[in-house]
């Protein structure tokens, strides 16, 4: 029997993070963005991972990954050490500076999907080469929906792989100063303008404590952030974010086409809901180190963050 | 006869302002936050002003107020010369720095109301010494609503006086860095529940191009800015969001009893609403240098903003 494929495809990053914030630290967290993004897809939708990591990945870093039901069929282990990222927070969050940077098995990272996942409806390539994240498109049927993370490195190092890439994707995912640095425009709407104009059908920009916008040639959705209270460790909320996205726009897939290239009203606000979705799984991981808090949550949870946010922001 | 009363009373600053940005430059702005805050308002309530204005106070700015009809029976014209304020804009309109303060006429300024204002329901105490927004409250007979703005400066200097005042307003109006400095919180909620002890019903927390929040003991309500894509002078956006925003809720006055101190769900939308309306009249007063742009408005160039920002803002 062909074992069924996962609704949603997630590519990037796996790493072993030593963080430190003005108020706490923690060494060997588990982290990079397919952890924050499976983990927090799967609370609507089940995930498989396009990942490497090392020899020196534990057994309780797969089960903290299979607890959430991952499929981790498209994990690979290869010979070395697991992608290491080391980073302090300074006051209040705002800044944030990377110590050291170790690729390790990550360097030569050329990700190869598993035959099931190849009729996954839904793609998200999270931030990796743009050169690899087209390598990823390539080996998919017909995806209903692609959505594609970037960085700064890229956007400076590759500009040319990614934009040819952010040609053929339905959602690109920046955030406000990727969004300004990549359109050349200070202005957000101006820079959205722009962005739209390579390609995407949606563009989301991620304003982290500010919240998010969602843009098309002819909306803009506004959605503030959920007002956490209580940060623990900012890494991973743009990952959440997206998966949290990704993992509700999978769950009502027969509201899209084939394509989503006509979205009709229906569309448009699972889309919106889907941002709130985002929001609230990117406000629960930032309230603990690597993806532990998402791993103590409950759909219940998520489902109350939810109704109380939507009571925050109902005009 | 006896005069009709204004709906609304705004007592504050009046000033002449030289401003510098990035892009442009401005000398002998009609500016301080009555000029802005009743031109806002203007657009909902009838709106007294109560401020002071030296010898030097044209004729011309005169007529510029007049025109939103605003009862200017409030204001003062003494010998010497009106407030003068010069400030400089960094790059992107984060950073504000003041050239000069030359207090002028303001530095006597000992506010008193005309008979006919006393008994206006709605009352707007915008940034002045916390003692002389004590004077004026003294002033008026059991108004429904008394709204108070200050600043960093009174929050140092006349920090007693502030929690006394603020004890007995129904709204504080604050900016997020004067929330975290008044009570001692980072985390915006936190500081949002403190100053909600020491006593007034509602807080508005203003976040500039990030958005406002307002939070009350029972309900937080989160609003984005609207994305304005021509900034050309941020001067003045809090005080035309206070007076849009009271100039909407003064205009459905009957929501309220006569203490809103119970508020029910049909004020709980008014006060969401105002917060709308105080975010179009903010975003269109950044358009231009002074009260130009408000000068410029129509009402229905307010409403058609106000309908196209709820279709951003709705999920």
């Amino acid at each position: 029997m062909m074992p069924s494929k996962p609704e949603i495809v997630i590519v990037g990053s796996l790493a072993f993070d030593d963080v430190a914030t003005p108020f706490a630290a923690r060494k060997n967290a588990l982290g990079g963005s397919v952890s924050f993004a499976c983990a927090a897809a799967s609370f609507f939708s089940r995930c498989g991972m396009v990942a490497v990591a090392g020899a020196d990945f534990s057994r309780a870093s797969l089960n903290k990954l299979k607890r959430f039901g991952i499929d981790l069929s498209g994990l690979k282990i290869a010979k070395g050490k697991t992608f290491r990222w080391s980073g302090v927070y300074e006051k209040d969050f705002n800044n944030r500076r990377t110590l050291s940077t170790k690729l390790n098995v990550f360097e030569s990272f050329r990700p190869e999907l598993p035959a099931k996942y190849r009729r996954s409806p839904f793609l998200f390539l999270a931030n990796i080469a743009p050169a690899l994240q087209a390598h990823v498109m390539e080996q998919v049927d017909a995806p209903r929906f692609v959505m594609v993370d970037t960085m700064d490195l890229w956007i400076n190092t590759a500009r040319s792989d990614l934009l040819k890439l952010i040609k053929k994707v339905d959602l690109l995912l920046l955030n406000d100063s990727e969004a300004r640095h990549l359109s050349g425009a200070h202005h957000l709407v101006t820079a959205a303008r722009r962005l739209l104009k390579l390609g995407p059908r949606y563009l989301i920009i991620k304003k982290g404590e500010h919240g998010s916008m969602l843009i098309s040639r002819e909306n803009i959705f506004l959605l503030p952030a959920f007002p956490v209270d209580n940060v623990i460790d900012p890494t991973g909320a743009g990952d959440a974010f997206a998966g949290g996205f990704i993992g509700y726009l999978a769950a009502r897939k027969n509201l899209f086409d084939s394509t989503m290239r006509k979205a009709g009203p229906q569309a448009l606000s699972a889309l919106r809901q889907a941002m709130i979705y985002g929001t609230i799984t990117a406000s629960f991981a930032v309230e603990a180190f690597s993806i532990d808090r998402l791993s103590a949550l409950t759909p219940r949870d998520v489902n109350m963050r939810a109704a109380e946010f939507l009571r925050m922001v109902k005009t």
